[in-house]
């Protein structure tokens, strides 16, 4: 097939082009800015969206914005779409979750050859993809589930890219994958094969998991600043500021700094306190506290995290319980707050739980990856996460680095570099929950993770009594430190 | 039909008896003991299990230790235990939640007539009875999931029921069900009609995961008594027998009382020193944790619990990292630790998490009940855990008021009386974990129960920093306090 692009009569360019390195389907925001990023890379791009103005406004953008106009080509049928792709065609779909994917799927099937690729770039439930992968190798087509992660800027102008899926697809892009991801300094970009199946769509479901973790403590952070501290909004846009020319340096910190420097255009003031104090989310962090749970493993700082925005939820119950309910208030506090002090304390008390939420992460990543078979590598992962994405910051290299230093590290808890900045930091993080206990601030995240911290730092926790409970009501027996076997008592009897 | 029993030759008892009030399936212990229950309280019984020598040892206890052994008989073959049974059918599974329930109701449906009931007695997945619900109406079988707790004692002596699905099927069944629940003074046993299809599985389940809640709980307490009070196993023992004495007064402090006490038979010292710190779970806790996630429900205080279990299987990390990761243990505590007040804050503590505890079970049911439109009664529910079951309580009686007072109650917490125990507490309820916190005992589940309250209690959380986060690098949107509609800001513009 050799077919001249410009005969086609929907074609909305008429320079002549080859066969197209590779197509895009769903021209939202973030699937433009892909394509876009795509073409200005140097790659010959088709697009196709159902409602066909977006195809159309997306060409536009390739004209006004685009180094690669040239490159880009939207298409006004499905078929036109796939014809004009070079085989085996590789076929990017940022479509919504769910059913959306399952019916583009349908609809590009019966136009694919074997070999083809399809790369499924939203925030799907691996399972589902597992399940299309199964599907779709009974036509011979190769399928792949990737996590993209950086949101609009970041699909635009470099995003980082978790693809899982067969290796023979990957490879077949990787040229691609690795030229649009977030660039950095000394090291190949922000993409790496993650695995097989659905592993590219988990890895991301944690990475969002974390997301959550990191953007709650934060806002504890803030809530003690402003309420304990009783930091002014520049005060605290100043801290986050200066934290992120720290160990702290993030994303995340750097655009809190400036959200809090946001003047209200709208009246007097600062915009983040006209901001309604209820949080939304998309299913992504609601996944991770299942699998959590799922697969044994203790994740209760992106739990924490997960709650609060339920929490936040109520407000109207919220706004009736602050009238009811008592407890003690920031002004209750009999000891004087330094502001210096209190915004070092919160520093440390933040790195500190950043460690355990991490390491709850990558925990799970790593038990997934044994129950499946993935064979997942904890510190590429790291690795890829430096840029691009919404938890990028400095952090991610340490992660890397304990993982290159034991790829078996069982905790990074166990990292002695992690155990050192732990040990340095955490009587602040003690002091500053305390602290909040004192002053009626809710700290849920930053109390999760100092308790799993000591939990894990115990070599004998009270869980002989429930196993004694559940021995008792249930017959459902014990271990003995002294002695192998099961052992069934009779409580009763004194 | 009208059959003569006696002439079945497998029929283990030669006593002339008409169609059996009830068939059972399934006679591990809890099946055993709840037909031996049926029995006492002057029902007729047929009974069967795959393997028949369980059917023989059942006949056998019925004649050793039941009231009612002329009452119970077993059979060898399906087909004659449910010839045995008087229409409409009435058969109880308590076989193993899964696989073998769906193997059964297969064996069974065959040999049923229309009208006849089946009611799987199992910890099962509330979705799992409800796919079987439907299948099972195709042939005009009525089909009910019932909750069951109270272990084997409860089974054997009175249970607490929680039978969900046909209301039809609840009353050919109620006349049973109402006498082998356990009984209370004055009022009904511990059974209700719960609701529509999986609703009874449902109420189980939360049940089940308010009972890792309340175990975690004492489990803290007593890591506290123990080494920050330095109480030794009898003061435990007689700390908790106080409290049982008290609002507190409970199954489980109950049988923890009797647990300190129990010396070990295999040595020197006492039993529950010996066990092993490594505390399992058979999967309604995490069902309760992930249905938390799936309705938008906060649960953090058995969520904390779930987490405290899976941490505790990591021994031996946890035993290297108590070599490896610093932080403060009991003796470093700088005050002096008076027993009698710790023990006085600790059950203070207690009392206030568990209230929070209760409160984010029973929201979870109500959010249940309202998605799956079950109608459910949340006061009476509270009323049947109040006998029988292993979180059985006086406590109960609070929350059965506080309900009958508002049967709308967003939450118990927004209860006059226990907004009134919470303020005389709360005070006992900070120290404890800020001692804790000095002594690096962990308490995920009292401190992650004290963030719940104490965001409850916050008109203005810091939610507001979340959305603003959400619509700079995702253009999520968030809410104005001042004005309606949705917004997007061009954050970077400053």
């Amino acid at each position: 097939m050799n077919l001249i692009r410009n005969t086609f009569e929907s074609e909305l360019r008429v320079d002549y082009f080859d066969m197209a390195d590779i197509g895009l389907i769903g021209l939202a925001v973030m699937g433009q800015n892909l394509a876009l990023n795509i073409a200005d890379k140097g790659f010959t791009i088709s697009v196709y969206n159902r409602t066909y103005s977006k195809t159309e406004d997306t060409v536009q953008r390739a004209k006004d914005e685009g180094k690669g106009a040239y490159q880009l080509h939207g298409y006004k049928t499905i078929e036109e779409f796939v014809n004009s792709l070079a085989k085996p065609r590789k076929i990017i779909m940022l479509v919504q979750a769910g059913n959306p994917v399952d019916s583009t799927i349908e609809l590009l099937t019966p136009l694919l050859d074997k070999g083809d690729i399809i790369i499924d770039g939203g925030n799907e439930w691996f399972l589902n993809t597992e399940r299309r992968a199964k599907k779709a190798e009974e036509y011979g087509i190769l399928y792949m589930g990737m996590g993209v992660s950086g949101g609009e800027e970041g699909a635009r102008h470099g995003p980082s890219l978790m693809p899982g899926g067969p290796l023979e697809a990957y490879n077949h892009v990787k040229h691609i994958l690795e030229k649009i991801a977030a660039p950095l300094e000394n090291e190949p970009s922000c993409v790496t094969y993650i695995g097989e199946r659905g592993s590219g769509n988990y890895v991301k479901m944690v990475h969002n998991g974390i997301e959550y973790g990191d953007m709650e403590l934060i806002a504890e952070v803030y809530d003690m600043m402003k309420h304990v501290g009783k930091l002014t909004n520049e005060e605290i846009a100043e801290a986050f500021s200066e934290w992120n020319n720290s160990e702290l340096k993030s994303y995340l910190i750097e655009i809190t700094s400036k959200i809090f420097k946001k003047k209200d255009d709208q009246g007097e003031g600062y915009l983040v306190d006209k901001i309604v104090d209820i949080s939304g989310s998309k299913g992504t962090g609601k996944w991770t506290v299942q699998e959590g749970a799922e697969r044994g493993i203790a994740i209760p700082t992106m739990a924490s995290a997960l709650d609060a925005r339920y929490i936040s939820s109520l407000r109207d119950q919220r706004l009736q319980a602050e009238k009811q309910l008592t407890g003690p208030t920031p002004n209750d506090l009999t000891e004087t707050i330094d502001k210096k002090v209190l915004i070092k304390q919160l520093k440390d008390a933040l790195y500190c739980s950043k460690i355990c939420s991490y390491t709850q992460g990558m925990n799970l990543i790593a038990e997934a990856s044994k129950q499946y078979g993935w064979n997942l590598k904890l510190g590429s992962i790291a690795r890829i996460w430096k840029g691009g994405c919404i938890i990028r910051a400095i952090f991610l290299d340490r992660i890397k680095n304990a993982y290159d230093l034991n790829p078996n590290l069982p905790s990074l808890l166990l990292d002695p570099d992690f155990n050192k900045e732990i040990a340095e930091r955490q009587a602040s993080w003690r002091k500053v929950i305390q602290l909040a206990i004192n002053a009626g601030i809710p700290t849920p995240a930053l109390s999760s993770s100092l308790a799993y911290y000591d939990s894990y730092r115990r070599g004998r926790l009270p869980a002989n009594l429930i196993q004694a409970q559940r021995d008792f009501f249930g017959a459902h027996t014990f271990e003995r430190l002294d002695m192998q076997g099961k052992f069934h008592a009779k409580w009763e009897e004194q």
